[in-house]
């Protein structure tokens, strides 16, 4: 484990947010992130069939393997699901190139917020000068992006993590937001609330390995969670890697790059964990550990059940230590479990082992803001960690709501 | 159509139900049906890979083709995932076919309530006497064991259809349960909430075609329904067939077939719906059809996509004309749509139409108990229909309670 430290941008990094008119409230909904100098960059995508017009955007940059050098975000409209989107997101994408004065290649966008609108996009080219004077190193500036980039979210999700490489002092630092539409299901080429993350690092590393290192650490954190098994056509996961940090570049799968991937995993997860802990509505992040199923795809699916059961979702809301809607939830999923051979844990302590029963106090769920549910099949030896949050009264108030 | 008649019993048909002390609550828990005559019976069972005890001995009096008499059901405890399971389940078969004086493979049972508490057998034993005593085919008797199999439901659910085959008049009527844990996938071979349904029939036919129509009128209602996408341990659909209309044997594929099979698949529509509009907590029926798909299978993947999305089921809590939600689902079950090729209506008005969009007033779907959603994918020519039930705060203080 790499050191997680103040929140800092990386070296040749700057930031700036503000509100430009798009969300009705006058809260912030346009942010930037630029480097001083040229990136190798990674992207990964929803898996969802529909995807809004900035992820066809951004795949295409990245096809062209060009050097990122900035990114433009919106929240409050996604830009999803409207003719003449992709033109839209390229009007975005070329005023911000002509405003910083970089190649329109190099320029990534993202957006977040109702689907089926136009993108207003007069406003955010009407913002952009200011939103480029404002760009700075410093915390207020770090914060301005994290906050504009945010929907339903009720808090800023940021961390840096801090590691050397031959001693070279290397940052990376990652922006999340999401709090509702929650199930990413990132695939390597490939969408109202949705998880955006952003990733800076002044590390130096070759395009390949950036992007192998990213598939890697968003499937071990980001496809790994749930808020409400509803995948949203925007979710995106961009990495940009300036070099500023002067580490001889890694260019091959040595020891800087496990470092490197370790320290990017490590963001990965926090920011992760940080998504479900603000889930709409949430009391109460749960961890479902599947144990010793008979294969891989068994414990995905076994995990994936119980994080998706929306009957064990709104019983952990009610303390309510239900283990019986955990065994229908992985029974749906197809496989054939036996009292015998079943042990479920809450918080390392059994409720259900081999056939015998245990109490287990509704109190100390209550005081559990973290809920450890360990489930061992006894049918092999592949386990399976999945993350999500209780199901309640909150998140259909804040869904229900018209806008 | 054929006429939807006051609720009966078919006839040699009596019923009983009483409390025999399971649920805390005095409601009643315990419900008898009978037959004077041996009858021809068919049954489905759950897709789920843990299916409780009652099922595995349903399945196995079905596979030895004998002749049913009695229904014997319990709710409160859903004798599911406890170990003698089986054994409770066949001593409770046992001690209703000695008090009826009938073979004990002609008796089903079936449970429905908790899961992983041992079912209270002694509780079932000594209450036969009186329900068996109590077995009458007036009103009352029919009501006291529609009453009996209710767990969370906020009302019974009978429908008995009339129908003449040669002149013969024939009953069908059905009971149901189910208002939580509703996502039946139902399968040849093959809780806490769950979903129970048992039809009894004075029409004389085969086994095997009774068999046949019930997969099929099944598939198409309690399989096209879900309330919270939860696949329950014990969903039980069970028909006895009496013969005591006196028509002439349904023997093959014939007109008789057909007229007696719109009857049995109007039955199970009708009580279908039933479940969906008593879901826990709901406000509103939503039915969902998927027009013009490439495949049956896109189709239907579309349907349930949409069907299982909490969040277009929460915006239509809110009465929230959110269609955004239902091309996220459906873009999220893998089918790529376009906006020139789509049409959403709801209640029969376009919200979106090839790139238009419409304003729907949130007061119309606020008056609209039940609301239609139509979808036009413009992609092929196959369709499918499902049943939903808006997602509101009661589900979530329902199923929070610790019990």
């Amino acid at each position: 484990m790499h050191k997680v430290a103040n929140t800092v941008l990386p070296k040749a990094f700057s930031a700036s947010g503000l509100s430009c008119g798009i969300k009705k409230s006058s809260r912030k909904d346009l942010g930037l992130l630029y480097s001083q100098l040229p990136c190798d960059c990674a992207g990964i995508f929803t898996a969802n069939e529909v995807k809004a017009a900035p992820l066809i955007v951004c795949m295409r940059q990245l096809r062209k393997a060009a050097h990122g050098r900035a990114v433009i975000v919106n929240s409050g409209n996604a830009n999803c699901f409207v003719e003449g989107g992709i033109e839209d997101a390229l009007a975005v994408v070329n005023a911000t190139a002509q405003e910083l004065d970089v190649p329109a290649q190099s320029v990534f966008v993202a957006s977040t917020g109702i689907i089926g609108k136009p993108l207003p996009v007069s406003k955010i080219i009407a913002a952009l000068p200011a939103l480029c004077e404002a760009l700075a190193t410093n915390k207020s500036s770090l914060n301005d992006f994290a906050q504009s980039i945010l929907t339903t979210d009720t808090c800023k999700k940021i961390v840096s993590v801090r590691l050397k490489l031959k001693g070279k002092a290397v940052v990376i630092t990652g922006f999340a937001k999401g709090a509702g539409m929650i199930y990413p299901q990132l695939q390597g080429e490939s969408a109202h609330a949705t998880m955006l993350v952003f990733i800076v690092t002044d590390a130096n590393i070759q395009q390949q390995l950036l992007s192998s290192a990213l598939a890697a650490a968003a499937e071990n954190s980001f496809n790994r969670i749930s808020i409400d098994g509803c995948m949203s056509t925007n979710d995106t996961v961009l990495v940009l890697a300036n070099g500023a940090a002067g580490n001889a570049r890694i260019n091959k799968k040595d020891n800087n790059f496990k470092l490197f991937y370790q320290g990017l995993e490590q963001v990965c997860e926090i920011l992760a964990r940080k998504i479900v802990e603000d889930g709409e509505g949430a009391t109460k992040l749960i961890e479902i550990t599947i144990r010793n199923a008979k294969s891989s795809k068994e414990a995905k699916n076994a995990a994936k059940a119980v994080m998706n059961s929306d009957l064990f979702k709104t019983a952990m809301f009610g303390n309510n230590p239900n283990w019986g809607r955990i065994v229908a939830a992985i029974g749906a999923a197809g496989v054939a479990l036996r009292p015998d051979k079943l042990t479920i844990l809450f918080n390392e302590r059994p409720v259900f082992d081999k056939g015998k029963l245990f109490a287990f106090s509704p109190e100390e769920l209550k005081r559990s803001k973290t809920v450890y549910v360990d489930v061992n099949l006894y049918r092999g030896t592949f386990s399976h960690r999945v993350y999500t949050s209780d199901l309640t009264e909150d998140y259909i108030k804040i869904n229900a709501a018209y806008n």
